[in-house]
C-alpha cells in the first residue's frame, strides 16, 4: 500500500449512482480514465555516477542503494494533482536516479557527506505525501539526484512518562507511532488527513497541522527537541520546556522542508490517552453565523479539541459524495424542512479528555452553538465524520478515474479579514474553472484567526489537466495574497508556493533563510528548488 | 524614575528590624554602602566622530543625538548585579558614546544605515532592564558605540477587536500598553517582574515570560506579526494565525537580542479583560509534593493562569523580608503548628477569566492541591503575593544598601530531571558562596517541564563584589549545563550566557545564527558581543 504508484491505498470507494449523476449534472460531461500500471512507467536511465554509487553502497550496504525502475518510479514525486496526473499517464520522468535506504542516523550523515562531495542532489523522503511538489526531482544544477527514503528509521526511541515526551526516529508513520505510544497509555494526538502514510519527520519539516489541532496544537507546538544531520555536522536541540537561550532554532527546522538538513530524531510532547472521545455534528444557519460561533469559542473558550465548519457548498458536496453520510443527510433534510431555509453549514465539534473535563467543555460549547443559532445533528453525524476522516484521498482516486479534476488548497487569515479571504479565493477558482464545485471548511481555529481549506471539483480536460489546474491554482494564490492570507496553512511550500513565499517572509526573510542554507549546505545538494523562490 | 542611575525606582522599602537581624544572623556581618550620585559618574569623553554625529543630527534632529554625560551615564549598562555595583561605585565606563532618540521607524532605519556606513556599533535600548549584560557597551572592534533609545516609539498603533490583536511600537512600557488596551476592554496579560519599566520590544527580542505565563503564554506565543529594521532592509512578517509558509521567522526575531535588527512594530495577541481575578496561597508539605501537584495540573489540567511554588528556604526568606507578609506569616505559623512539621512550601495559584470559567478551574485546582497534601492559606496570602509581585527590584536596592549581595538566575528543565537540576544548582551556589541563602521557586510550568528561579543572598565582600558573584554565577551555569537545564529560561543570553549558549543551540545552530547575522548586518554593528559566543 505505501508508496503506491498512482493511488493512495489498496482499496477505493465506489460512487453511488446518485453521486455520479449529481456530478455530471453539476460539472458537465466527464471522461473516465484508467491509470497506467507501474510496469509501464516511462523513465530515463539512472544518471547516478558509478563512483558515487559504489561509495554509497559501501556506506549503506548494496541492497540499500536501489536503482531499479520500480523503486525509482515509486519515488517519482508526491501527491499533488499534477504529479498524480503525470504518473497516471505513465510518466515517471520525475523519478530520482536512485533510492537510498539508510538504516540509522550515522548512515544519513554519511549520505550527506558523500553527496556533498560528489555534487548529488538529495530529496529527503518520508511518507511521500507532499501535495505541493516538495518531493519533486529538481536537480538544482547537479548531474544526479537521489531520494533519501527514511522508512527504515521507524522506531520509538524513548518515552519519558514523567515529562510526557517521546523520542522517535523520523520515518515512523502515525499509526505505528500511536501503536507504540498506546503501550504506555499515551497518544500523540496528531491526525492530519495523511495520517496513514505520512511520517513524523515529514510533519516536522512541513509544519503539519492535524484535525484536532485546536486541542493538541500544530506539530510546531509539539516539538520539544530534535537532531538534524546537515552536510556540516549535526544540529542538536535538546528537549527543554521553555527557554530564552537565543532564537528557538526548533522553529527554523520546522518548515525547512529538507532544504537545511535531515531530521534524524525528534522529541515530541505526548498526552495520556483520553478516557472519553465525543464527536458531534451541528448545523449552523449560515457561514457567517458558524464562523462567529467558532471565533468566540477560540477566543473565550471553552475549547473543543476539534472544530470544523463547512460552507453550504461543501456541506452539500460531502452529503452527496459520502457513502456513510446517510444519517447526516437525513438530519440535514429534516433541519432544512423545519427551519424553512435552503442551506445550512455543517459544524463538527470533538472533545477528548477525562469524563469531567469533556462534560464541562461540551456543555459550554453546546450552549455557544445554540446561542449562535445552530441545531444539533447528534453524535451520529459526528461519528460519521470521525469514521471518514482519513477517507478523502481514497475518494480522490475514484473521482480521478471518473474524470473529475479534484484538488485541495488552504490558507489562513485573521478573523477580521476571513470573509473577504473566503470570497476572493472562491471567486478566483470559479472564474478560472467555469463549471465547478468549490467547497470550503474552516479546518483549524486560533484565537486570532482560522484556516480555510478549499476542495475543488471540475470536469477534467483530457490532455490539458495540468494546464487547467495550474491556471486555477495561480488565480487562487493571487487571490490569497491580495486578501492578506498566508500562502499555505499546513500543506507547506514545496515548488507550488515558492514564488509566493516572499509575501509571507519578505525579501529580507528569504535572504536570511538563504544565508542559513548556504552555511549548512554549502554544496546546495539538499532538496534543490523547494521552499525558496528562484533567483 | 525610568533610567534611574543606580536604583530601580524613586521609592525604596525599608527592612524591618526583625529582617535586618535575621539577615545578619544568617549571612554574617554586613557592610552598608551608599551609591555614588549620578553627578559624580566617571566616564570617558564621547568617541563618536563629528562627521557621524552631524549625519545623525541631520537625520534625527540635533536634540535626538545626546552626548551629555548624564544621558550617557543613564545608559551605562542594565540591571545585572555586576552593572549595578559598578555604577554604585561611580563607574560609568560602560556608557555609550551617544544616546539616540529616533521618533519613528524611518529614523531607526536611517540610524542603521548611517552607523553601518560609518562603522559605529548600535545597542538597541528599551527599558534598560536587561539582567544579563544585554545592554553592555561592547564595541566589537568599532571605534564608537551608540545607544538607540526607543522610548519615543511608544504608541499603540492599531487594535483589531475581531481578531483580538493589537499593534504597538516597540518602546511602549507595559503599564502604558495596558492603559491603551484598557480603553478597548482588552489586556495583554504579560507581567514579568520588570513590568513597570520594560518595553514590549524588549520582551520580544529577549523571549520574556510573564508571571501569568501558564494562562497567557510566553511572549513567544503572543507575537503574531512584526516589522524589524535591519541594515539591509526591512523584515516584514504579517499577522497570520498559523502558517506553513517556511520556517516561522518570528521565532528568529524572538530571542535575537538586537543582534539582527531593531523591531519597529509588533502585533500581539490580546485578551478581553477578565471579569474575575482570584489569587490564593496554599502550603505544600514539601518541594517534591508541591512540584508533583503542579506537574499534574500542567499536564492534565485544569490550568491555573498563575502557578508558583517556592521551596522551603524561599518560603522562609520571603516571609522574613516581606513587610506585607504578616498575614501569610501568621498563617504559616498556624499551619506549621497544626501539622507539626518544620517546613512548608508556599504555592500561589491565580485565575483570571469569566466567573464560570474561574469557578470551574478553581474547583479542580483546589481539589488537586488537597489531594497532594497542600492546605489553603486563603485569598489574603494570594493577594499579598499579587500586591508585591513587582516589588522585588525595589527591595533589591535596599538590600544592596545594607551590604547584601542579591541576585537571581533561572533555568528550566523537563519534569523528570527537575529535582536533580534543583539540587545541583543549589549545591553549586552554596559551595561557591559559603554562608548564603539560596531560595528557589518554580515560576513557569509547562506540560513537559518547568522553570526554576533562584534568588541568592550573601554578605557582599566589599571591593570584591564582582569577583564574588562571577565565581558563583559560573558555578551555577556549569551545574545547569551538567544537569541538562537550559542556560536561561527568560532572562536571555546577553554577555552572561554567551559562552554557554552552545549547549542549548549546538555549534551548527550557532553557525546558522552567525550566517543570518552576517547577511542582515554585514558591518557587524548590531549589539556586538551579545548572544553569540566569542570566536
Amino acid at each position: 500500500m505505501t508508496n503506491a504508484w498512482t493511488s493512495w491505498g489498496a482499496t477505493q470507494p465506489e460512487l453511488s449512482r446518485r453521486a455520479r449523476s449529481l456530478l455530471r449534472e453539476t460539472l458537465g460531461p466527464l471522461t473516465a480514465s484508467t491509470p497506467a500500471p507501474l510496469a509501464e512507467a516511462r523513465l530515463s536511465p539512472s544518471a547516478l555516477p558509478d563512483a558515487t554509487r559504489s561509495r554509497l553502497a559501501a556506506a549503506l550496504g548494496g541492497d540499500a542503494v536501489r536503482t531499479d525502475a520500480e523503486s525509482r518510479a515509486r519515488h517519482a514525486g508526491g501527491q499533488s494533482y499534477e504529479e498524480i496526473v503525470r504518473r497516471r499517464h505513465g510518466d515517471a520522468g520525475a523519478a530520482p536516479d536512485a533510492v537510498l535506504l539508510p538504516a540509522d542516523a550515522v548512515q544519513v550523515d554519511q549520505v550527506l557527506r558523500i553527496c556533498s562531495d560528489d555534487g548529488v542532489a538529495v530529496v529527503p523522503w518520508g511518507g511521500g505525501t507532499s501535495v505541493v511538489g516538495g518531493l519533486a526531482a529538481e536537480r538544482g544544477g547537479h548531474a544526479a539526484l537521489v531520494a533519501l527514503d527514511l522508512s527504515r528509521l521507524d522506531q520509538l526511541i524513548d518515552v519519558d512518562e514523567d515529562s510526557l515526551t517521546a523520542t522517535f526516529q523520523p520515518g515512523i508513520t502515525t499509526p505505528a507511532a500511536e501503536a507504540a505510544l498506546a503501550a504506555h497509555g499515551l497518544t500523540l494526538g496528531h491526525a492530519p488527513q495523511s495520517y496513514e502514510r505520512a511520517t513524523l519527520g515529514g510533519y516536522v519539516v512541513t509544519r503539519s497541522a492535524g484535525q484536532a489541532s485546536t486541542g493538541y496544537g500544530r506539530i510546531d507546538d509539539m516539538v520539544v527537541g530534535l537532531r538534524m544531520a546537515t552536510p556540516v555536522g549535526e544540529l542538536v536541540l535538546p528537549a527543554v520546556p521553555g527557554s530564552a537561550a537565543g532564537p528557538d532554532l526548533r522553529r527554523l527546522v520546522l518548515g525547512s522542508e529538507g532544504t537545511l538538513g535531515v531530521v534524524t530524531e525528534v522529541t515530541l510532547r505526548v498526552h495520556r490517552k483520553p478516557a472519553v472521545r465525543r464527536y458531534e455534528g451541528w448545523m449552523a444557519p449560515s457561514w457567517d453565523a458558524g464562523r462567529e460561533i467558532l471565533r468566540r469559542l477560540a477566543q473565550d473558550g471553552p475549547h473543543p479539541d476539534i472544530a470544523r465548519l463547512s460552507d453550504s457548498d461543501e456541506t452539500r458536496m460531502s452529503m452527496a459524495l459520502s457513502n456513510t453520510g446517510r444519517a447526516t443527510r437525513r438530519a440535514l433534510s429534516a433541519y432544512l424542512k423545519a427551519r424553512r431555509v435552503d442551506s445550512g453549514c455543517l459544524v463538527i465539534v470533538g472533545f477528548e479528555g477525562t469524563k469531567a473535563d469533556v462534560s464541562h467543555r461540551r456543555r459550554g460549547v453546546r450552549a455557544a452553538l445554540r446561542r449562535g443559532g445552530a441545531v444539533p445533528l447528534g453524535a451520529r453525524a459526528g461519528n460519521t465524520w470521525e469514521h471518514g476522516r482519513f477517507s478523502g484521498p481514497y475518494l480522490r482516486d475514484t473521482l480521478l478515474d471518473t474524470g473529475v479534476l479534484v484538488e485541495t488548497l488552504e490558507t489562513a487569515g485573521e478573523w477580521s479579514g476571513l470573509r473577504e479571504l473566503y470570497d476572493e479565493v472562491r471567486t478566483a477558482l470559479h472564474s478560472s474553472l467555469g463549471r465547478a464545485v468549490v467547497g470550503c471548511h474552516v479546518s483549524h481555529v486560533y484565537p486570532t484567526g482560522a484556516s480555510l481549506y478549499f476542495t475543488v471539483l471540475a470536469a477534467a480536460e483530457p490532455g490539458r489537466e495540468i494546464e487547467q489546474w495550474t491556471a486555477a491554482k495561480r488565480a487562487a494564490n493571487d487571490a490569497i495574497v491580495a486578501a492578506r492570507g498566508t500562502i499555505t496553512h499546513h500543506h507547506a511550500v514545496g515548488t507550488a508556493h515558492r514564488e509566493h513565499v516572499l509575501d509571507d517572509l519578505s525579501a529580507v526573510g528569504v535572504d536570511a533563510l538563504r544565508a542559513v542554507k548556504e552555511r549548512l549546505d554549502p554544496a546546495g545538494i539538499l532538496n534543490p528548488g523547494k521552499l525558496l523562490p528562484s533567483g
